[in-house]
């Protein structure tokens, strides 16, 4: 084992930072993983709330799943895509049929690595389907970083260094309530945000209509149905509903971005399901193989993928389907079945978020506490409750890395993350499986930090 | 086990197409692997010539790698890369000095996965520095299926559905000397298609500089050194030297797209070694983890990458540098050090190289058999070992896939890969520890295939 | 003289139709023109309420510029604009002294013909000042129709047909306050557009800066302080100071398009005078020489413009500077010095407004009567007032194009032009020169118009 | 009068120096013109041989077409688009006609202003037609200076400060035989240069084709039949046969821009017409008002531009077929059916040509003289006849610009203009109506200037 201090210095020489986020300055270096827990070279926990961005969902080190895994690698662990393997197609006709019972629809999955290449094939169908290559996105949306999904990904700053974006995205408030664009109030709004978007196609003039033509200049609308890293925002429930029948009036398609919030994240297998709509594209990855596995994918409305339309060859990629991510996938799916996820993350989530709750009225500088199934949030602000507070939800998050915290005699750190537009939002992402003791430890550390920071 | 025929029914209705080649139809089903064979559900081996287009390089299975995949499976499997962890620091590390040994630069990696995404890194660091969309690229090349790597890459096929790109690189013919683009010969050609890039500098009516501001149009030139898709083409060992210079006068990056040929395919750990210039990127992937998990990157010169140009945040993907990835990538990198494989895959390269041009002597339907280390071709063409015969090399293809040859009294098959500019050329990416007996039942098997095939 | 249905029918044989709108069917012909009168071949008078979009604004065969053009005619009618000649050069230095008088600022002058190549020219002074592609715009905007003009013009209808449009504006709502995008009401309102706008800025996940970097996306802001293709609508006057202050914050260049409402349209030189604001770039155009030459222009801050940042060849056009047209221009600068315009067109303006509002109080069907100078807009609605009419506007000015009115025992015609969102604004722009008897005549007709179509 | 020196101060403070080319430093300021002269201050005559780039063919101040003028100025002058008026449809139908004794197609004319929005023109039509933005053009070629336009000129001059321009065509290179791109000579070559273009057709790998579809990436091939700013090359006369056949065989449309070259600058309408081929589309300008007005405009065949596929309002613009303009052009069409254009400017060209040839036997420097009809060309070079004398051309521009040459006793200058990828041809277009004594007095005062600046 090389020493921490040694690789941090390699780092400095070696690796481009382009790549991570350095919040911590130096990096945080972790050395083993077991359920709800990180270990540093001291072999201190950390008790993860958030989950590699929920890739980790059914917890790290998951037996069966590592079990799955190397049975695959003993198997058949490489196989060039244009050949058939089992759990390929058994894989995909799980996704298919879970769809069928959840939308009436019938699809098909289309397979690749990393949400991001998910996201470029998701436009690659639309571009086909509509022809056309300008899209609709949300304010706060984060889809990826490939130059495409950077194009519908609202923040310039991931746009900047890389000169023009030809196909950059029209970009929409998100019903973001507890600081809404438009200075609304829920439910009083009457989604005046719904409205206003209703009202680009009202006259051409308005920009993005051909009132002749009858045809809008955008071809999809890409959402998140809960925003991830825009600080798991969590919409009204009738939010999705109006915004689709706006869509369907313009033949806009809708897409709907499941990369970290599908897969029981909020309750449901899509996140979508929680808001009465059907998607037309689903785009889905991370927590699918639970992170040993970067094996994303697609699924989309037959008319939108089948072979006459989108044939072979259309797109690839060399590990697009491989075995070892497949296998996983199929594990995992088999693991949803045979559980009832949708009852334990409510249950969790619930009991979870009334915690926090409870933490809240402790302490004003909680501005917001909401959440859906296990995935939380907890804005930081001033002392008004209100104000974004960036500077302390830094501290809080630095000071829980450092693995100097106590629970019941025992030194241990916190991992949170942060998001929202002021970065001043954990976004909790806690293993599907935590138990409730975790849950109640997570809440006294949240609590310990706080304290200890605000004071600093 | 679910039959082959069930699996074909299921892949029909659940499975998208658009992500595979659907070279034979219906789709062949694998379900084991091991060495230099693939084998179907009947047991029945079927020599490998394409192992997953190079990502296989070590053999299926390898013993070596399965164990460290399942080691780092038992302690650490999964970690946002926001952290640190040792196996990603001493990778980056291992490639790093490598490099500064090959080509006297400092660098730095940084991690993604899959090939198409490593590119785009490269395109964000090229566009980054340079400030400039446009992109030189071959004629023949293949750099990916993402959006941003479609539009260097050669084939309008794989852009046509897709609508306006507005990135498309300009295209410069390959030295693809066999059918070159000017109907001239080596060697009196003095490198004729040189000049003729050379003279695009001239004048700034031929397009590509403004004379005054001493400033190219075009930021960078993406190569492959040996042409993967476009039928394993190997150029004049000078040629790189001169394209190079020409480059260098008007402040044109390098990138060197070593996804396929890297890792010793060619005899060297990077394919440009074999033409003794420097690349300002290198591109990675696929034989880097033995096609056991997507892990890609790119190697950079310190001035393009390094974090005051390149800062965090810049770019970054899931799993960019997941630890099963880069625990895998850390072994091949100690393997490639304890043995001498330039040595190993240039023997095995001559002798197989040897036995084709054997082949080629029987049959004047192979126009052309060429390669540099265990990259090799064979191009099929009509009796006049000229006019390209796609429907020969089809039907080989199709006849070595049925499992029907015999070698030795035993039933086999044989995988090949088509590849080329008239889809008539065999690239050949034999496992790199090809025993010699398996270089010989190749060579059988495919006289007997042409042997055959050629009577139909 | 060819009859009209001859030429009618000539005209649908050879000309195109692209090039024109058709509202009537067939197009009218006319064969003379006088003061604020066009004549058709019966030599029926059409009094003209929106002279050539504004082009005319001096009056159809202005004596004074009829004798100007001629002279230039018998001296120097053509000249390379690589040459200088007089009227070029004092012209530019007339128009600059005016800036400098209202604007306190240093600048020039370039010229182009047509009001799309001043777009043009100004994108190209923005491209090239602040290194971007983007640029705002206003819903409703019409800026031309040149690819590049039609690009941040608002309608999709005029790119539809075009395929994919690379550097699309985002567009902005407009202050239309007779039908608030947002649904305020002036003066409450408090400018609750504006505050939207400002909200952009607010953090980078609203999409358009980069907070890290304090830089916009966006390079510049292109307006029509009185939307011209839109109605005629007229903003708030505090509207564009506060614009203004958003945009300097963030280093974005406000360009004015004067060239329909400057030339003393609204009262002013430039129209953007009525709203205390300072722009960096104006585009001006149409009356400048009174319709007799295409001659436009722009002229910006002298730190966009000097010849460090905008050397010599940057761009030019065969015409751009061509001796008719500067010498019409001269002599229309002359005329504006030698009478108080302002004054003129103020008094002419307040008479009208007060002529259209009593005739608005007499019919429902008016919803909206307003104007700033001689820029005035009658907007036709249903009983309600409200309802957009488009077929009530459209039966008056089809009626009035028939020249069967009666005036005074006399027969005659109306020419009125339709613009708005919702294709139910006549836009009027009559000569600056009109008689108080026009008007009068021009509203009598307006009135028997309404009359007849309403009851049809 | 304003003196010369006041003029130049006022211009250097007030004018953009971007819209010109200052050639000449200060630059020169011209006070009158007739026929083939202009006149400075000091009334001293100056030869022109560059009538306004071509704009005024038919001499300075042409009687016929000031009366022409005139007469529209006093019935007519002013009219807007949306109507109708006699000359537009008289001018259209005349040039229809024209062209269907041409080509033997119908078509129709649509009207704009400026050369450049000609051209943007007929990209609407093709991007209409074909739904696709990619455009070949040649290497040399300059197409006008709109953004649209700038992409499809080959200098990346003409680009480099205004950003990304999505939208560049792929150039190829101009057969400008002299200095082959190919290095080939004439007649040997084959038309090499036809043959590399064709190959780009051979498979989709040389980047421009989708084979399977049959579909070319790139929508319509822009040409100069003469390339005009290139420096007046004449290519070969079976050129544009051959490479319209390989337009043919992937439906890329044929546009030909006769802005500088047509109205019988080279003894025909349009030059298009010497090489035995039909456009798709025609653009023209310039001499069509002998440079009296910017009108231009575009034919087209009947299938891209009848009312169904290009319906009205496609585009316009307020100036598109302003009376005075088509008044003007319509004269111009009728002193062409008066007159034999064609055999007196074929007459006159070979006499200066045959002058020029004579010139070029007594000075080394003169690399080059071709013409055809009357544009013509001198190619300056070392003293080995090949190698670019920009220095020694730009002697001759500046001197001849002095107005100190004797000619017969008189002072006198003599007006050249610069052309060439190498900035070293003197691109001749005098007057059509250029007398013989005029011809003979140019080439004294060549020899004269040559003479003079290559010695110093």
């Amino acid at each position: 084992m090389v020493h921490d201090e040694e690789l941090i210095r390699k780092d400095s020489v070696y690796c481009s930072y382009g790549d991570t986020v350095h919040y911590a300055e130096p990096p945080k270096i972790f050395r083993g993983c077991e359920g709800s827990f990180l270990y540093d070279s001291s072999e201190t926990p950390y008790l993860d709330l958030q989950m590699w961005y929920s890739a980790a969902s059914f917890g790290y080190r998951n037996p069966r799943l590592s079990e799955a895994l190397k049975k695959q690698i003993d198997t058949l662990p490489q196989l060039a895509c244009q050949y058939l393997h089992e759990e390929k197609v058994l894989l995909a006709e799980k996704i298919c049929l879970a769809n069928t019972e959840r939308f009436r629809e019938k699809g098909r999955i289309q397979f690749n690595v990393g949400g991001a290449q998910a996201i470029e094939d998701a436009l690659k169908l639309v571009r086909n389907c509509k022809g056309k290559n300008l899209m609709f996105a949300f304010m706060g949306s984060y889809h990826g970083r490939t130059l495409g999904a950077s194009a519908i990904t609202s923040s310039y700053r991931y746009r900047r260094r890389y000169g023009h974006f030809s196909d950059r995205a029209q970009f929409v408030p998100y019903p973001y309530c507890f600081r809404c664009y438009y200075g609304k109030k829920q439910p009083d709004c009457d989604l005046y945000c719904v409205s206003q978007f209703e009202k680009l196609f009202e006259t051409e003039y308005h920009s993005v209509i051909d009132t002749k033509a009858k045809e809008s200049e955008y071809a999809a609308f890409f959402v998140e149905p809960i925003q991830a890293t825009g600080g798991y925002v969590v919409p009204p429930r009738s939010y999705f509903k109006r915004l689709k029948k706006a869509l369907d009036n313009w033949g806009i398609l809708l897409v709907d971005d499941e990369i970290q919030m599908g897969i029981y994240r909020t309750g449901k297998l899509w996140a979508i399901e929680n808001f009465g709509v059907n998607p037309d594209i689903i785009a889905f990855g991370k927590a699918l193989t639970n992170g040993l596995n970067p094996l994303s994918g697609i699924w989309a409305k037959e008319d939108l993928i089948n072979p006459t339309v989108f044939p072979p060859g259309s797109t690839h990629s060399t590990f697009s389907s491989n075995p070892l991510g497949t296998s996983l996938a199929l594990e995992v799916m088999a693991m949803l079945e045979e559980k009832d996820y949708e009852r334990k993350v409510l249950e969790s989530g619930d009991y979870f978020l009334a915690l926090l709750k409870d933490l809240q009225r402790k302490h004003r500088e909680i501005g917001d506490v909401d959440g859906l199934g296990l995935a939380l949030r907890v804005e930081i602000c001033g002392s008004d409750g209100f104000t974004p507070n960036r500077e302390l939800a830094d501290k809080m998050f630095l000071e829980g890395l450092k693995g100097t915290l106590d629970y019941k005699g025992s030194k241990c750190g916190l991992i949170l993350d942060i998001g929202g537009y002021y970065k001043n939002v954990f976004t909790l992402a806690p293993s599907l499986h935590i138990a409730r003791g975790e849950m109640e430890m997570a809440v006294e550390l949240l609590d310990q930090l706080i304290s200890k920071c605000k004071k600093a």
